[in-house]
């Protein structure tokens, strides 16, 4: 099983609701490092996974919808928390729609899996992984 | 499926048994970085795989109880080599246990597997995975 | 000469005023990883450049006075952008208070000099070093 | 499931041929960090995954073969685009030809899968993950 | 004194001359890793030692002429050995010159000095630090 | 100015004495990851600060002699707290003498100064630098 990954960040503020977010509850903010891997049993006939050109552009753009917002006023998390997972795995969704649209290639529809690590401190992350169905 | 690390550290001395080791056979020591993995297929209601800042306060707990000692003087690994591989497995089982005592949480509990790796130095690491039980 | 580092992490909301940040005038937010360093040309009597131990609390109780918070509403940045140099700043301003005020033991007024780095991502960074006046 | 990893690095030149690879279908050159992970279920009768001294001596030996050469001009490689995919694969199937021909040590042929990851800058790496067939 | 640095990458292929070298006389490559530092005493009036925007442009521009290529067919190192010193002594160079340009914004002329570190594995890196003339 | 810099580690036990060290008075133990920096105005007739190879090798010599020890036994240490800090200069001291022993080639006796840096976790670390005497 081959893996291609590409590294990025956003920005964002947001606050959650709950006590068990104790200070969290507060409006705050965090750097997002991301990094976004991409996998399947073989490779195509450059050789790649995936083009990696296109890949850091989709995830730049899908990174780029969410930098420097106030998530609390996104309409996409209303009413939802945006933990580090909330926002892992939508990072994977619009990743898989970039799949879907073919904004990765035609070759990239060979894609088994995606994962999406986000990175909020030094201390801390969380991901999401899941498989990419063939039919959009 | 959704994952959350967290991670932490401890520093202790040792020695190992056996010709395979060569001059890790005198007592010296090491800092292991711990990198702790939840995972599990969907969220809690706050939209967490764990409470973060439990899982931080377990690892601590668990690390605590093995920082600053001398493993060859510890009871729980007489007659064993603490290598990086065996203390990795060490810290997996107490955390399992920490599950299912409750210590991460009654949401905890939903926890399907978890990942630990100790990271030596800039160039080794070992982790050990495992599945969690449900019925403790 | 001497430096010791400790690092620790705060998270928060803020947005910035002026043509020059494009889309960081929104509210948005940063986690940023401090390094603090603590620099001096001899050691105390344990050998230690400060106690590492109380270089460690200190800064958690400086980072903790800003993590989990919008500086939009802070009082102490009113009327200012907190661009990572202004927080890199603020926090060396408020340890060398710390050293004046003994909260990192008597040993440590022979501290000569301070350096407080912010990383904003894994591709941005600022940092602000000066010296520590002996006379509080 | 135990893993272990370690870590050292090669240095190459080479170029791509084909329209996805744009500017670097000129020679150019990589430095290519490489962590190798072994994985299996049970640990040696020392407690060790697989010698991690012999471990690293394969490992330099296996990229040694590679450093400080043009890939364009290796046989091995002649007619296919050295991608960072197809060089984990390379790495890969040398390290598991190792491990058939004992320069792991017996113990090693217990090792269930290696996965061979390189990151080829601060921002993108690859990997090749497989099975090791007990009949080499 | 305030720091600002910025981080971006490179590709490139070359060769030594000297039996200093070794097998690195042969035509290899390498990825550096570069760290931009802009240090001066003041900040301007938006709170920045320099646009970060900007400064990622220019650094990107920097190394894009230097990127993808074969260091050994370039003009600019021609009897020379582009060694990881002598690059960083590029790249502070092309980056002073860029400042002399003001294509880092008029405020960068009271940039005091630069700094820059080119690192080319995880084990080793070479930087050149210089003042920056205030009469371009 | 320009500047090398080479990593490589060492893992030892030891204990502190001295209330201030808390539970660190235990015997214990730890992985320091060294950095060591070399610096001089200009560069040799190769391109070079050092030869980063022989670098590699006095730096890997001068580890190996702390490697795998308890240092409460060394007698370079008799009635002393072995620090980070205290370490970081036994590590200058002992690369200065091989620089003046000829170890790293004649070239490098024009290296004006040296930093070496240890890491002891990912949140620690300490370092010593100096002036290196033209005449040893």
């Amino acid at each position: 099983m081959y893996t291609v990954t590409v590294r990025d960040h956003f920005m964002i503020a947001h606050s959650f609701k709950g006590e068990a977010f104790g200070p969290a509850q507060r409006l705050h903010g965090a750097t997002y490092v991301v990094d976004l891997e991409f996998c399947r049993a073989g490779l195509d006939t450059d050789g790649m996974v995936v083009d990696i050109g296109r890949a850091g552009d989709v995830l730049r753009a899908v990174l780029g919808a969410l930098n420097y917002r106030n998530l609390d006023e996104e309409p996409a998390f209303a009413g939802r928390n945006t933990t580090t997972e909330v926002l892992a795995r939508a990072v994977f969704d619009r990743i898989v729609a970039a799949i879907g649209d073919g904004r990765l290639g035609p070759g990239a529809r060979a894609i088994e899996s995606v994962r999406v690590t986000l990175h909020e401190s030094h201390v801390a992350s969380a991901s999401f992984e899941g498989r990419v169905s063939a039919e959009p």
